[in-house]
């Protein structure tokens, strides 16, 4: 939409490696749904770039769409026009520092080479998502992802300690340095973490690092409901406390389709699974026994402890290679849901039902992190393999979302609202929630040049 | 300023019992140094209670300063007109949820009543300040409070898991469901946390609990210098991880008074001065001898072991009534300051000497929460020992704030902004952040009737 020779007017100040050319991989989301058709797409390869950008798209208003490793699920990272902003090449490791237990990034380092990073300095960086081989902090934080270790250790939102931003106008407002108590006006930075790119542009974190676990022990229990489960977690809690690193749901269903991917066999027969795994900070020697003898005499004796690191990445794998396996069912229409722990089971229970009174052969692939209350609720209609099926996302969701909103739930855990669920929000925020949003908004980008039409209805 | 008639209309929808006489307690704060005078003073007992007044204040512009246990030390609890609206009677604890390790409460309830509550459910809620049994978790809030296990569990901020808030046009928002994860456009809530009360009142919280404590092993290490002790942390915290929950910091003049004070003996006599603290939530009877083994084996023999619940006590004495102690040196000028952990000791080297060079004789009382880089650094001027000292503010915190900024530090850790330093905001936050705050309260609060004259400049 925008004149040419304004991108002609952009390139003269700009290093010319920084201005790629368009690749699939950038355009196109994981899932195939959503083709970016951006004007230019820029790879700044410094903060200074980043604001030069800004500034001039600000002063011509033209959209900008920031991008970091491009695995969002939810059609936020999609450029319809205007600039395709992405930050992979802004990807160093500034600093690491021990006294504060921190690590401060470029926004554009992968997550795994963070937690590289920080293992090499004989700590964790606890973030762990499937996609941590080519997500980047600045979408981590920007969705504020949660993973596997949200239990233990909390979502982005709890790991940043502080951000870089380059807001829309090209200003910079940088908090880099490790700061454990700072209360100094309104915190600002938990309006970017999570905003999915429609506020500014985050460059540079300073985020929190932990000591590296010394003990692990990786159990599988089968169980015939989720009440069980959730029982369960409130003794293992109750008993092990923080030690509780990771509680995976698994569905009889979702296990089945997994082990035959993966060509491992199943651990247990049940109707549901619990993949959990205890970690200790400091070497314990006897952890395993004591939970081996924790399941025992709670006669949860439909249970596997791994006896190796071999055995303990056959379980992970189980779990891991559930998304992996529901390909062959086709497209699916997925729910990144989560509610209060004590409603998950209730939730479940009455969503199957509603579901299939609507279609009656849907299959239901159901896990997900019951040890922070967050599912993965994916449903497949086996007629229609294709993305024919989104056809009936709105009946589905409408079904599914209802149903969570029933049990005091949320329609947004920790994939993001997008462009995919941004008409829903309505249904969980109040008007004036809205207001405020639209109002913060409009005073940081009053031009609507960032990241348009994603999040806000 | 508002005129009577105003208040006999607002009596008319109010129970008698909300309108409070005026008392001490309420209108003057702890450090005797600001007095309250309201036009009326309130405690409402519902929060539809709290909607109607703010409805019928935001209609006629009336200003209403929200107020907790009015323990703050900044002068943001302080009304000079209009409506003082104190919370200390919606008190109950709504819910306890196991599952969720939750607890729901209304904000004028007492930190120590909800520690009691969480304690009672065999669950702990970590916030621990030398106020709590009168501060109330709304003020805990609003003021984003930390204290003694920030370190291991964060402030106030990292407790909240939903907020229930009051805006000044009456509306109710309400998120008190527990979800551990969530993310449905811009986190409001997070807005508010650290807001003192000048956004909205809130009237609900949902917090974290966690498992309780089991073993507790507590340490007292002199040692020559403030590096000692950063590189001692780093050790620690190397060695015993997430069990470390405190580790606080004392100056040998801190440690004089306060065992004049109390009378109890100085456990070692040392330039600088540790009191740690290792927690686990699984009994574990060996934790005090391996910490013993760890101080020994790196030569900190300069040190005690507490072998009981009553020396335990008396170590923790110390450091509480250092506060107490120092009143016998008049009154102080407080700094409430934090800095990255590695820069701590280079700080106190130079402020200290650039204090003396200003004033000969002033008398400077340093300790604090080291483990999170938090200090209280109290200054004395011995001749002045009444409210009389606060002439020489400006110039104090003049010399103290620059070698905190200096450090790339924060002129408020925990006590927060209110009247005393918001002049000093500007050199914290930039020119855009400060326009952003300023759009979301005019947004909020058009006419600036929520806590007016505080926190922003
Ligand atoms: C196989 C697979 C498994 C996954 N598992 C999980 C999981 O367990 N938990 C989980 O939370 N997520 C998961 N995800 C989703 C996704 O990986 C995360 O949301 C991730 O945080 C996105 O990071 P990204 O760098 O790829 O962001 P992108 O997809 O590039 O962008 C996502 C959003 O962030 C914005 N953004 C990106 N960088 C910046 C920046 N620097 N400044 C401002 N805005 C920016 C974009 O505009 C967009 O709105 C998974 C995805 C896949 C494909
Ligand atoms: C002896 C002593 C020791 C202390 N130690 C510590 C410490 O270690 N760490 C620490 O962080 N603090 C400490 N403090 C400071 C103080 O106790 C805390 O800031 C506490 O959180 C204030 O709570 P309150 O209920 O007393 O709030 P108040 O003093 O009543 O109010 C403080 C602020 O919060 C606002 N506010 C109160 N309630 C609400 C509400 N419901 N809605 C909206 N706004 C509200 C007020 O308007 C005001 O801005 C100490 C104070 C004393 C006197």
């Amino acid at each position: 939409m925008t004149h040419p020779d304004l991108y002609a007017q952009l390139r003269l100040f700009l290093d010319g490696n920084e201005i790629t050319e368009p690749s699939p991989d950038l355009l196109t989301d994981q899932r195939r749904r959503f083709t970016s058709s951006p004007d230019i797409v820029l790879q700044p390869r410094s903060v200074e770039s980043v604001q030069n950008i800004m500034r001039f798209c600000f002063k011509h208003k033209i959209p900008v769409t920031p991008q970091g490793g491009n695995t969002g699920l939810c059609g936020a990272a999609v450029a319809e026009n205007g600039v395709l902003l992405n930050l992979s090449k802004l990807n160093r490791i500034r600093e690491i520092n021990l006294a504060d237990n921190s690590i401060t990034v470029d926004a554009g380092a992968v997550l795994q080479n963070v937690q590289q990073a920080a293992a090499e300095a004989g700590r964790l960086f606890p973030l762990s998502l499937a996609s941590q081989g080519s997500c980047e902090i600045g979408g981590n934080i920007a969705c504020n992802a949660g993973g596997l270790n949200v239990l233990r250790y909390g979502t982005m939102r709890d790991l940043v300690l502080g951000l870089e931003t380059v807001l829309p106008d090209g200003s910079l407002v940088s908090h880099l340095h490790p700061l454990h108590k700072n209360t100094t006006g309104y915190d600002l930075r938990h309006l970017f973490i999570g905003s999915e790119g429609t506020l500014g542009v985050i460059t540079g974190a300073s985020l929190k690092l932990f000591a590296l676990p010394q003990t692990t022990t990786t159990a599988w229990v089968g169980l015939p409901d989720i009440e069980s489960a959730v029982k369960l977690l409130t003794l293992i809690q109750g008993h092990f406390a923080e030690r509780l690193c990771s509680f995976e749901l698994i569905s009889r269903f979702a296990l089945e389709l997994s082990s035959g991917f993966s060509n491992i066999q199943k651990p247990v027969e049940a109707e549901w699974h619990i993949l959990l795994e205890l970690t200790d900070s400091v070497p314990d020697p006897e952890l395993a026994d004591r939970l081996a003898e924790f399941l025992f005499e709670r006669g949860l004796e439909n249970s596997v402890l791994a006896q190796s690191e071999q055995e303990r990445n056959d379980l992970w794998a189980l779990r891991e290679n559930i998304s992996a396996s529901q390909r062959s069912l086709g497209t699916s229409i997925k729910h990144d849901i989560a509610l209060p722990i004590a409603r998950v089971a209730a939730f479940v229970r009455r969503c199957a039902p509603a579901l299939k009174a609507r279609f009656a052969d849907i299959e239901i692939v159901c896990f997900g992190h019951l040890g922070d209350g967050s599912l993965h609720y994916n449903t497949f209609l086996p007629e229609i393999m294709s993305n024919d099926v989104y056809e009936y996302e709105d009946i589905i969701n409408t079904i599914v979302y209802e149903n969570v909103l029933q049990d005091n739930g949320t329609i947004a855990a920790e994939h993001g609202i997008g462009t995919i669920k941004k008409h829903w929000l309505p249904r969980v925020r109040t008007e004036s929630e809205l207001t405020l949003m639209r109002a913060v908004k409009a005073h940081l980008d009053p031009y609507n040049i960032m990241n348009p039409g994603k999040l806000l209805p």
